[in-house]
Order: structure tokens, then sequence, then C-alpha cells
């Protein structure tokens, strides 16, 4: 196995306290790899990260259409939300479009990631319920499919459910690689997760981002999703979140989406290519950076967009006082 | 440099998903080392995980004394704690009973780190003070010494001030290591922390669990903190907290506080030794994980201890839904 490469550090005062391990992998849709950094042969579940992917049936079996999901449920279908008040609504409106109600939704209930709302929800009086789970705009997609598909949505997240052979088909067909059920695990919300090699899954993210060896209804559905991103990006992840700003300011260029443990998935269309990857103990914070530092050296940015990449491949790191006493920086190796 | 150790591993179905390298001293109160897994030369922040330390001038003072501080009094002075109704009134108790007001505390406010107690905060209305900080125990301490060094109390997390020179001394005399200023950094509550080799960390705790090698008052002060520590152990951290815990089972046998960036550090009096570790990237899960398979490996424990030990050397991993997807477990390596 190729040793994995320090992709981030931690710094405080002019010391490294803590460092992140990892491995990236670039790749055409051919799987031409045009940058690999470490073990991307590894399997790596890709988490939330491939939601957009998950999402892929909804769009291309016409489900999508029939319920005539917006832009920003079909984001929300892509989405890991901070549970804000929009997100939430957002969900409870596809659900109630299908005549059910939030008690079909199968991914538990969770208090809202953004810790704001969390909050304010508290304050309320009130509890979180499954529309407050960050997956929860993807499980209404799910009951969307179901319905398309004429079949009893209970149960629609375990792996023998019409919904969820679906799904595992699509990231199948995406990946080109036969999923070993060996290498299964039930994620967070329930479904199953599925581990492929990093590189294959940054393959998959070129094919998703141009089309490239899909055939015309899922090079469409990609699109459609990708659309639905960049022009609700909100939608996908919250205030204040990586792959929403990354998206505000990179409409048309960039779609990302991060998944639990370290896991970090991008598409570049204009450059024809994917970016995975997965740092080794699971940090979000140095998924973030690393893959901000990638985005940089790849990707024409300049601007708002260069500056934003810029700051988030290095990001000050402050204290409860305001004080800036370290940074959270991509290594080197990352950036040339 | 030795290499680091993958001391933490996360499982998902029957795949590693994660891994944590880090290093473990486990040292007599001489330097022995009885136990050497990576890098323990590597200088290391300790952070929080020296409260207890830290609090030393406190009692050698008579500052502790003279304001009569009780066991949850100092045992807050060593906390990190979860912001709970009942930590707040402690720090406020000891501030109050110095004429001040919490406007004197410079360790800058957030939400209690207890999520329960952040919401019931948020749902009364209030917003957090710096009482809510997690090291406002600490810096009531200071405050204390202030007082009772009669000095001015502002300014009293600059490294020079008299507070934080005495501080410094202290960290200097029980791990034995001169600092070397370009090792500072700024902690999150504003205060100096100061790197030292993880060795060193080790055989400060076990000075400390025993009073070897110090002199007499600060023998007494450490015994004094320990007890206030394992007379109070909800103080020293919170509800569900792994320090409270592991005091609350294993009261005068094990000494044990974390400190941010995946440090913790544990003094064992009844075996003489200390135990040091530094997670690589900084993950408490993982420090947490590694501890409970070093102290189970050392210390003679049974029954509750025992147990308890075990499961948080391999603490199941549950979804949103409740189900076990995996677990966040100690490496063989530690545990034999």
């Amino acid at each position: 196995m190729t040793a994995s490469a320090v992709l981030v550090e931690v710094t405080r005062g002019l010391s490294v306290e803590s460092r992140h391990l990892g491995a990236v992998a670039v790749s055409d849709a051919a799987g031409g790899l045009l940058l690999s950094i470490g073990d991307v042969e590894r399997p790596v579940f890709p988490r939330s990260a491939v939601k957009a992917i998950q999402a892929l049936p909804l769009v291309e079996s016409g489900a999508a259409a029939r319920f005539g999901l917006t832009d920003q449920e079909l984001a929300l279908a892509c989405a890991s939300h901070g549970g804000e008040p929009e997100h939430v609504a957002t969900a409870a409106g596809v659900i109630a479009r299908l005549g059910l109600s939030a008690d079909a939704l199968e991914c538990g209930a969770h208090w809202p990631l953004n810790e704001a709302a969390a909050r304010a929800l508290a304050a309320s009086g009130a509890g979180p319920s499954a529309l407050h789970n960050n997956c929860s705009g993807k499980h209404a997609g799910f009951l969307c499919l179901a319905c398309a598909m004429e079949t009893d949505s209970a149960g629609y997240i375990d792996p023998e459910h019409p919904v969820q052979r679906e799904v595992k088909a699509a990231l199948e067909g995406m990946t080109g690689v036969r999923i070993d059920e060996a290498a299964a695990g039930v994620d967070g919300c329930g479904i199953p997760t599925y581990a492929a090699p990093l590189k294959s899954l940054a393959t998959a993210f070129a094919r998703f981002g141009t089309g490239e060896r899909l055939g015309d209804v899922r090079a469409a559905a990609a699109r459609t999703l990708m659309a639905a991103a960049w022009s609700a990006p909100f939608h996908v992840g919250g205030s204040g979140r990586f792959d929403t700003e990354a998206m505000q300011l990179g409409a048309f260029r960039i779609f990302v989406k991060f998944g639990a443990e370290g896991v970090h998935l991008a598409a570049l269309p204009e450059l024809g290519l994917g970016v995975a990857i997965k740092i080794d103990d699971g940090a979000s914070r140095a998924a973030e950076a690393a893959m901000a530092a990638v985005l940089r050296r790849l990707s024409p940015a300049e601007g708002d967009l260069a500056a934003w990449l810029d700051l988030r491949a290095a990001q000050p790191l402050t204290n409860w006082a305001g004080v800036e006493v370290g940074v959270v920086r991509a290594a080197e190796s990352l950036s040339s």
C-alpha cells in the first residue's frame, strides 16, 4: 500500500500542532489519473459525498419531473443540509406533495447541524424531527422515487428495497466498479454505503460533471442536478458551509460535496475532471483545506473565487476571544 | 523521528473507515519510560490537559485556602467543563467572593460545550457569557491567585503577568523541561500554552500523582487538587464526559484530563505512573479510546471501572436511528 501523505497541517504559534494524512485522486472521465497522492486504490466509503449520484435515479426515472421538483428541492436531495428553516420547509413541501407525512422518513431525527438553527429550535420549545436530519432532502427524494416506482415506500432504506437497488446500480454505473457486498456499511441515515476505490470516485465525478461515458438520460440527469445545486447552493449545505460557498462563487465551474469521515468529492466540468479526497482520520477541517488547495491548483479561478479558495486552503484559527492563534493549512505539495 | 503508530481504528461494517496515528508515553516519576509508542520526544502543546498543573500555584500560594475554595471550586479550576448550570454557578461563586464580576474573566465567551445546556440556555432567551467558557473555573482560579498576590488582575492572561509566570514555572518544575519561548502558542482561552516533549508530560503526571521529586508544598498541593477532582468529578468535565466518568469510577486510582487537539494525560498514583497520549490529527475520540485501553492495560481495574474502560476502548458507533454501524476501537498494540 502506498503510504498516505501529509495533506494538511494545523499550526499554533510557530509550531505544527496536528497533522492530517490522506490521499487525493484527480481523474478524467476515462479513468486517467492527472494527480495521485497517497493510496488512491484504497476502498473508501463515500458517505454523503455521493448524494448527487444517489439522486440520479430520482431524475432519470422521471419521478422528479412527475412531482414537479424545483431546483431547491433537487439541490436538497443532494444535500447534507444544516437543518435551517428553509431546508426543513423544503423537505416538508416535497413530502406533503407525495401525500405523506414526515413519519415516512426513515433517516432518524437529530438536532440541526447548524448550531444557531438548533438553538433557535430549542428556544421555540420544539425538538428535532426527521425533517431536521441533514439527509432529509435525500430521503424525501427516495420517497419520491418509491412513489414513482409504485412500490411501498416502507423500508426504503433497506439494501434490498427497489429504491436502494437503483441507488446502488447508479453508484456502480458511475464508478465502473462492481460493488463488493462485503464492503457495505450502514450510513448515518440508515441507508447502505458502499466502499469504492478512491480513484474510481474521482472518475465517477469526472463523468458526472461532463456526461462523458454516460448515456444521454444519465448525462441529462447529472446536468439537471448540477444546475439545481448551482441555482440553489444554500440548499446543498447552508450558512457558512464549504460546499455552499464554493458553489455560490463557482457556479457552472465547481460541483462539490463533502461526506462524513473526511471524504470530499468535486466535479470540474469545464476541465473534464473529478477530484476525490479522503482524510485518513476522518477530519472534515482537513478535507476542506485539501479540497480548496486542489481546486485552486486545478481551476482557473480568479477574483472572489480565488480569494475564497486561498482562505479555505489556509484558514486562520481564532480563539474564543477572537485572537488568531494558528492556521489550518493545506500542505505545499497540494498547491504546486 | 520515530514513526507514529496506529492507535485507534474506526470501523463501519466489516471495514476500517478511518484511523488515527499518535504516540503514547508511560513514565515513572524519575522519567523512566515503561511504555513508549511512536515519537514520545516530540514537543506537544498540552493545552487543557495540564490545567491541574496550572492550578498548583493557586494552592501552593495559599490563595485557595485564603478564599476558602471548596472541592467543587478546585475541581472546576482543573476543568474543561460543559457549561452546565452547576459549573456556571460554581465559577460565578468564586468570582463574587473575590469582589469581582464576570467581566474580569478574559477567557472569552462561548456557548456551553454540553449541547443540552447550550439549548437550554438558548431556550431561556439568554446568550453565553465568559462563565460558560469551558475554562471559566481555571480563569476564576487565576483571578484568585492575582488577588492573593495583590497584583492587578487585568491582563492576567498575558505571558508576562505574574500569574502566568507562576503558571509557566509550575509547568517547568513539573516536567523538568526548560520552556523554549519559540515553542509558545496562545491557547483557546487566551493564556499561553507551551510545548513540551510528550514523555516529559507523562513524567510530570507521575510526579503529580505521587508527589515524588516534588517539594512538600507542591506534593501537598497536588494531593489537594486530586482529592478535589475525585470528590467533585462532575466539576472537572460534566455529563457524559470521559474524564468525569473515569474519576467517578476510578476515584483515588485515576486522575485524568484531556486537552484540545487529541492530548490526554493521566496520573495513576497507586502505580506511580503518568500517561501521556497525543493523537497526531487532534481527534478527541481517538485520544479517549487510546487512554481507556492504556488505563485498562496498566491499572488493576475491576468491576464497573473495568467494564467502563472496556466500553470506552471500543466504543460502538450508532447512527441517527440508533443502529450500531461500527466502532471506535483502540489498536491491539495498546492493550497487550
